[in-house]
């Protein structure tokens, strides 16, 4: 015996999800037969809802519900000279939760990864030459994540950028707040020191 | 900025399942968003027709797709003496796997646990019960997991089925074929140790 054909159907839609294998594809699968009809179906109504509903920003290709712009690119009061660019729109959630930046974002939808088959033309880059060249941008910050794609995809960037005469900043990499020296990774404690600051009586 | 409201809805639903927590369900959403809308239909569509389609077999609450009966319920070349029980429908495509059972199954939805508010109720055991009563039953195989809740249910269903004169069984413990004696557990090998057979020459 093995699953019916709509069991298996649904298995194999949920593997295919990130970070969901073939095991939790079944759990959830299960999970999902087991549980009361109308809660299984706010799932799915939640999707076909969202797909609804939200679009990308065709400005900066942040998440965007109902408009053409995001809530970032639509609020006149962030700054326009400063632009942070971040691999996905998630990670503006996460910037904005620290309220350090009022600048504007662009969400590349990707991380350079050539073995992937993300290469230059996969990621949101032409369009952010388009809006350093026409918007009024004096500082490109780059947050993509400190692993080898984030890292390979910020080498890219400053390549296309210098050229155009803008500061091109990236994000700090060292020990997190809170962290212990003992239990950081060497690659990490070796980025803490490179990125040393020079401590002053009064400022630091 | 938070999350737009369909975008948290998703995320909230998706966080509802087993093993899916806050951030793996941020990560699902976000890929859900980005994919092909005809791609995450996909996914929406296959629970809406589980759903509709899958029912739980009157007799043995296995799932059944369109019909009372089960698969396995309804194939008369299955043995009715021997009866198989398990916590969950999926036990039973691992068991079936193994191709060395022709018997019946019974599924208890579920293992007792009474702190997660699983008690005799819960179960399907009453109807086992009944089953073991009317239908021809020589031997129940108890087959719960290994575990916790799943002894606890072993030891239930003993008390409950040997007054009623038929034979009950339990899977046997001990180490997985292929194992090695140096990272077992000291659980299982204990287990291994007390359920180990005398071997005699030419049979064993």
């Amino acid at each position: 015996m093995s699953y019916s054909a709509s069991v298996q159907e649904l298995i194999d839609q949920l593997g295919r999800l990130p970070g969901i294998g073939p095991k939790s594809a079944q759990r959830v699968a299960f999970h999902l037969l087991k549980i009361p009809t109308e809660e299984a179906l706010k799932l799915a109504d939640s999707i076909v809802e969202a797909k609804q509903r939200v679009s990308f920003c065709t400005r900066c290709f942040n998440l965007s519900e109902g408009g053409e712009e995001c809530v970032v690119c639509s609020d006149p009061r962030r700054e326009s000279r400063m632009l942070c660019v971040v691999e996905d729109s998630q990670d503006i959630v996460a910037i904005e939760r620290t309220q350090e930046f009022r600048g504007r974002y662009h969400v590349l939808q990707g991380a350079f990864s050539p073995i992937d088959g993300i290469g230059v033309e996969q990621l949101r880059i032409k369009e952010l030459m388009t809006r350093v060249g026409e918007e009024d941008v004096d500082e490109v910050i780059i947050a993509t994540n400190p692993n080898l794609e984030g890292e390979a995809t910020a080498s890219l960037l400053v390549k296309f950028l210098k050229p155009m005469g803008i500061k091109v900043s990236r994000i700090a990499s060292g020990l997190p707040v809170g962290g212990d020296l003992e239990y950081a990774d060497e690659l990490t404690l070796g980025r803490a020191l490179d990125g040393r600051k020079t401590l002053t009586d009064g400022e630091n």
